[in-house]
């Protein structure tokens, strides 16, 4: 194996960052599954040991997010990109509708499917000045239910926390679930695609309230109906059973290094790490407004342009990965999973550091 | 690494066997991808290396199937459960409707979903037979695609060869390909979820001619519309990269063994083993009739209910896995894809030799 795995500090947005102990066990169940000779994607999803996988794989969700036993736990495939759909289908009345908070390009993305099959309208945008920001959320919709986007990848903004509204909220959580505690309640559904805090990219996590499934009069194909998948225990068809796995082990890990409590700390610590050093260094801008940071991903970009190549070469000697910002906005993106170390947010502040010393 | 994996024949019905060669890689860049100090699932999906596994991917399945340039080659989520979806809204016109050939629970399903979303009906059913055998296909259909299931995993059976009907097909091949060679032109599309010949469970396989798409008059959510993926390369939204990056070896693999031909030849050496001792053996019947037996799946009863239980012992016993049947027709069921060996199938014949003489 390469001897320059730890020199690497990994600010992937996604797919991303894993614990080191999560890729070795993984690693090792494609080749023999709990030394029972057979490898893990090898074996009949119907055989008792991944139905454990599953079974644990589902517990560990209710068990990490303090969820209610009227809340059902799937992990189906498609992305969140199949989920706009999903979640429209399963929680529009077909006399009904669906109003979205539009933060970001997943955001438009997620309201655009929603008007493929059926009503659906922007309750706010921060559209109008580069989705810098997270607009309030009016405290009252007329529609059935309101979706949100937690965390903007793209543009580095998020909810403080859980936002507060007339409806249930239908929020994709995609880049910072597991990233601190929710209050569940407040949502009727939440998904989120694998390859942030959870897994690797092949699966999607869909938890909702089982009461306010099958209510919409619409006779849905089956693969888009969460209550069939419900009704064979997320197998329904054959899983992803790799990526399941996978998501299994690191909600093993998240448990055992304290939980989302301990996690929220964590992000917390190196999220101030970075805005700290961004506010303080005059060579550098955040993107996002104040009071819309987000803790996974820290946006910003050099002040002087030309900066900006030289910036990711200083990056990349020192071994930081994925710090190159999304085209929509340029400059730069430090996406900070749960399982990065904050060492790694040190040594990228440092290179801020030096960078200002040598080019300032 | 566990010493018994040689002593396993995995006769599972899918997931199911792949060759060590790709376990034994797959195992690797799970750790580290190519010496590059990253796992191929920490490392974003649009990066170079990904780039070029989901490129070799798709060129591999091209030159493997012979594909004219203008097939389009995609690799989805969702199994084929979503394909069943997904194929009838893309080849079903708005005003027209498609013919499904009902050989099996799997082509069951495909019709009932396409229901969901426009006009199909059954051309043929060999139902009230018990799915015992493929019905002849009529040559002319009024619809504007025939749908077929080219392998019945449950009951075993399978189509000779490709089909003659005067309209584009649409086939489900999960399970049988890249075991033959294909007519492809006579395809206006073939999907395969990829946890027999391909690799683990987590991608779905598209073959489509890109003349036959976006001719249905329908406005379809961007998952399900082939042409969006076809417009992204297959990236759309991020892909399954474990799942892609296993099947990319395992077509390297079969492309090395000597392609869908060699395949063949391995394949009919290996149903004629196991069926030469079916109908040899008093002790045993074949449950698919003579002329539609699958090569991928030999299923056969004991002549004595009794024996059921005992012959599963004696397959354990000589480490024979997934042999059990499935339980719409009980018995017993030998898969036998194209990572199968010869020797295990040969173990399996010894086993039911060495039953008759105890037992017989």
């Amino acid at each position: 194996m390469s001897t320059t795995t730890h020199t690497i500090h990994n600010f992937s947005a996604g797919p991303c960052i894993l614990p080191p102990s999560v890729l070795q066990q993984a690693s090792d169940a494609v080749r023999d599954l709990d030394g029972g000779g057979l490898s893990l994607i090898e074996i009949s999803h119907r055989s008792k040991p991944f139905v454990a996988v599953m079974e644990e794989a589902r517990d560990l969700v209710r068990s990490e997010l303090s969820l209610p036993d009227h809340y059902e736990v799937l992990f189906l495939q498609g992305g969140a990109s199949l989920g706009f759909l999903t979640t429209a289908m399963n929680f529009t009345p077909s006399n009904g509708s669906m109003d979205y908070a539009v933060t970001g390009t997943w955001a438009k993305k997620a309201l655009k499917e929603a008007r493929k099959m059926g009503t659906a309208q922007a309750i706010t945008s921060s559209e109008d000045s580069g989705f810098n920001h997270i607009p309030d959320l009016p405290g009252a919709s007329s529609a059935s239910a309101v979706h949100i986007t937690t965390n903007n990848t793209i543009y580095g903004t998020q909810y403080a926390g859980d936002p507060t509204v007339n409806k249930p909220m239908v929020a994709d959580m995609s880049s910072d679930i597991f990233s601190r505690p929710i209050d569940i309640e407040r949502y009727a559904c939440i998904y989120a695609g694998a390859q942030k805090n959870m897994g690797p990219a092949g699966t999607v996590l869909y938890i909702y309230d089982k009461r306010q499934v099958g209510q919409t009069g619409r006779d849905l194909p089956s693969y888009l109906d969460l209550a069939v998948h419900a009704d064979k225990d997320s197998m329904f068809n054959t899983p992803p059973v790799f990526a399941i796995y996978t998501s299994m082990l690191t909600l093993r890990w998240l448990k055992g290094e304290g939980g989302v409590r301990e996690m929220q700390q964590r992000n917390a610590a190196k999220a101030a790490c970075i805005y700290s050093e961004i506010d303080r260094n005059p060579l550098f801008n955040g993107y996002a407004a104040l009071g819309s940071r987000s803790v996974m991903n820290a946006t910003f970009t050099a002040t002087d342009e030309d900066h900006t190549p030289l910036f990711l070469d200083a990056c990349n000697a020192a071994g930081i990965n994925g710090i190159k910002g999304h085209r929509s906005i340029g400059g730069f993106r430090a996406s900070m999973y749960n399982a990065l170390p904050l060492s790694s947010v040190e040594v990228l502040t440092d290179v801020m550091k030096e960078f200002e010393r040598t080019h300032g």
